[in-house]
């Protein structure tokens, strides 16, 4: 089959790899109908973690089930389903408490599972998905293909921006700003108009960001951003700020933003995944009583609730994707992210 | 009148100094009836914070109204009264926030309030109370002289320990283990018993003060610390640990450990204030959403909630004071804390 793989900084190639077969009873084949590019994967793609040698890449994907193994009980050969970005039993404490992505038995794709086995990444044509019924949520019945997009949000994105809201605590009449114009954000804006929130300001100095923002129910849109964007959000409420910003990006000057900028007590949700980052200044935090929550988003606890609006065409997140390319085209997907001429790019194997 | 200074590292000195008198019409002068030495005064004492001369300490009391400005309406002459370890408005947009402590146009006791004229700290016999109206909250009638110690509680360690478990999201049902078993840590372990925690782990290794932890209802004593603490509290816990964990003592060894014992998806509600600690490992927080919140607790929001409870007996929070000292032995008072002689100590005027 074909996969992807990245070679080093801005080295992307899609190249013939083994089929997966089964290897654990728990096991499932999963033929990918659509995948996508991460914020996450520009990381590597830029240099800015570096991992040796050539590598398989890609952890977002829904598809159709090609083949289980004999102890798969819930998800079935036929079946359209959606992975989380990781894998998870769905029974242990931790999936339990609702933190799946701390599974004790889990793992991450492209990478080796609990057994030492390689499990495939997504931004490819075929995956064994370990853990599958506890991993793997299948839809009621074939899709219509104009979900699909909205769907593999769910596999991230919309999930991730769900986690941000609600580790940030917010809830009916919230005042809410976020900080991150990327998918994430995004479906951040989303997630917390959908959570109540009175007012969420998107913050975004780019046209084609901030129409989504407004799609999705943002009430107001700021294009400043470092000391100039903390103090026009301050003075938009209250002079104090708003009770929570989502912290969307995961750069130190971003969560530096998203700290100054809430009003005293308030919280920040956060989710971008921190990198070359400071740590979080405990003494401006406790002077405040700032509190900060959040993390990987445990996304596969978050689908049984978003499904269904996705299904009732009540949300729509598959918005944030602005450019579909084939899986043969996968270096330019990233590409045009890294150069920001695409939100979020779809791949289609 | 008598007033508390400190001159440096272990020097306290009792001195005559200037009546206080009514310098706003928003200021009360109230006579001290109890006062006492909280944990954070032992910072300067012990030199681990420093600053330049000799100043006036202290900022828990409790006592009589004696003398009131012309705009001061709520409270009146005569009335025993509980001051937060701060003073407040209780009017602007962060009091009504529930985040007292940010107020608007407060300050605090042993400084210089907005105006830039001296407050005075509570180890004394006299203060002037800015924002009186705000500031204060009198006990319906004089209280019986043993609710004193609860109700000096109410200035700072039982409405802090409250603030650990609230930030802490302690909850019906809550796992919860206290790191720190000063008289902050107590109260916290009190709190968590009456927000509903299931089960409560006291840590210490004193027998005087796990005494009192059984008394507040700790359902569990631990008395390893550090990295041994750590994996006693984790497997207590389904060897994941508890849901939360509350920080009272302020040290990066204290934070450490807290951010360590919680499970995943768990929550750190953090009081003790950072003295010469670290700041907050994002990355370890990240990967397994653990949240961090708290900071200076304001505890004047919370006093409507715990006083009644204090009146009734219900909780007996005054129980963390196990010496009593004449105002004269103010420095064996805070001997007494630094050599842990006691846990806290209370101060007659």
């Amino acid at each position: 089959m074909l996969a992807t793989l990245i070679y080093g900084e801005r080295d992307i190639r899609l190249e013939e790899v083994p089929d997966p077969v089964i290897l654990e009873k728990t096991d499932a084949i999963v033929r990918v109908v659509a995948a996508c590019v991460c914020g996450s994967d520009l990381w590597p793609y830029r240099g800015v973690v570096t991992r040796e040698g050539a590598h398989r890449i890609g952890h977002e994907f829904v598809g159709i089930v090609e083949s289980v193994g004999d102890d798969i009980s819930k998800i079935k050969v036929g079946d359209f389903v959606i992975a989380p970005f990781y894998f998870c039993d769905m029974t242990c404490t931790n999936c339990l408490n609702g933190v799946s992505t701390s599974c004790l038995h889990g793992g991450w794709w492209g990478a080796n599972d609990r057994a030492g086995e390689f499990v495939d990444g997504g931004q490819g044509q075929l995956v064994r998905v370990p853990l599958a019924d506890g991993t793997l949520v299948a839809t009621p019945g074939q899709p219509d293909p104009g979900l699909i997009p909205s769907l593999l949000t769910l596999a991230d994105v919309m999930g991730t921006g769900h986690h941000a809201a609600v580790s940030g605590g917010v809830t009916h009449g919230s005042t809410v700003a976020v900080v991150g114009d990327g998918a994430v954000g995004l479906c951040a804006v989303l997630a917390a108009k959908r959570l109540g929130a009175s007012r969420v300001v998107a913050m975004s100095r780019h046209a084609d960001r901030q129409a989504i923002a407004w799609e999705f129910g943002a009430t107001d849109v700021v294009d400043e951003r470092g000391e100039a964007g903390i103090k026009v959000i301050r003075e938009m409420f209250d002079g104090i700020g708003p009770d929570v910003v989502l912290e969307c990006v995961g750069t130190a000057e971003s969560m530096d933003q998203a700290i100054k900028s809430v009003r005293a007590g308030g919280k920040v949700g956060y989710v971008g995944v921190p990198n070359g980052g400071s740590e979080l200044p405990i003494r401006t935090l406790f002077n405040r009583n700032v509190s900060v929550g959040g993390g990987v988003a445990p996304v596969r606890n978050y689908i049984h609730e978003l499904l269904p609006e996705v299904l009732d065409h009540r949300i729509n997140p598959g918005r944030v994707f602005d450019l579909v390319l084939p899986l043969e085209e996968v270096a330019e997907a990233y590409a045009a992210m890294d150069e920001r001429r695409a939100t979020k790019v779809l791949l289609r194997p």
